[in-house]
């Protein structure tokens, strides 16, 4: 089938570094400040953002090694398919955070809690929205068992290119 | 800056045959079955995806005009930031709806409260986990006075492509 084509309209920036040592979900990395640096020519598409707590980053995981279909993910020593699991590693190397926005200045967002590389693609920007955005859940599968250890999982540079 | 390309992993199967009369959120498509087509090459990826009860699709509004930076959203009749809104039409046309997971059949998925168009291009999907993707919210913008209009919102193709 047919490829599909995105530019990047900005790019994330953060305290992390490398993959290695980065928070795996922005509620393991409550604080953690960072920015979205929107391009000029896309920032006419913010306003009115600044009204809203929270917001949804999709971007590109640029650093990791796309394509894996079973992965060991972070929270659990068994293989599990990869569209059972937030790995980074995928067919598509899409990552979605829900990160705090704080503050709106020009062109760049102030965000909070970020779970995010420093240089990091962003795609799209929506804003989250509790009647779109929160379910009540009965069953999260494999991870039932393994979330409580999300405050001490780090990435540990497992997926990264090669 | 450099284009990003993804291939899609299935197509996405619903009611609705063309964008106009779609509801605009899974949460005001309570009941509306579906069913998400993974292409085989990528079965094996959705290993242990029937144990959660809720799913994300990541997906590629193919039939929609991309690009406008202010739109006037289904639920107001302000201009607002593409980026403040859910709109379609956005530069990357990348659509995301939190869906229930019903069954698993082989390569194919039963889902129900689908609000996208039958034929859509699927990218990635992800098991929705309340423990990384509900916040506690305290402000949403302009859907604040506006999000009670959901039920009865419908995409009206204001934004399908020309």
């Amino acid at each position: 089938m047919r490829e599909i084509s995105y530019r990047p309209i900005g790019v994330i920036h953060s305290p992390f570094n490398e993959p290695k040592g980065v928070p795996i979900q922005p509620s393991a990395a409550k604080g953690v400040r960072g920015t979205v640096e929107v391009f000029p020519e896309y920032a006419s598409g913010l306003k009115d953002i600044e009204g809203f707590s929270h917001i949804i980053l999709i971007y590109h995981f640029h650093l990791v090694e796309p394509g894996k279909l079973l992965v060991r993910p972070y929270m659990d020593d068994e293989e599990h398919g990869v569209f059972a699991t937030r790995a980074p590693s995928r067919p598509n190397p899409i990552g979605i955070s829900i990160v705090r926005l704080i503050g709106v200045d020009g062109n760049v967002l102030h965000i909070e809690d970020v779970d995010i590389v420093d240089g990091t693609p962003l795609l799209d920007i929506k804003p989250y929205v509790p009647k779109f955005d929160i379910r009540r859940v009965e069953r999260t599968g494999w991870l039932e068992q393994n979330v409580h250890k999300l405050p001490e999982a780090k990435d540990d540079g497992r997926f990264v290119k090669g």
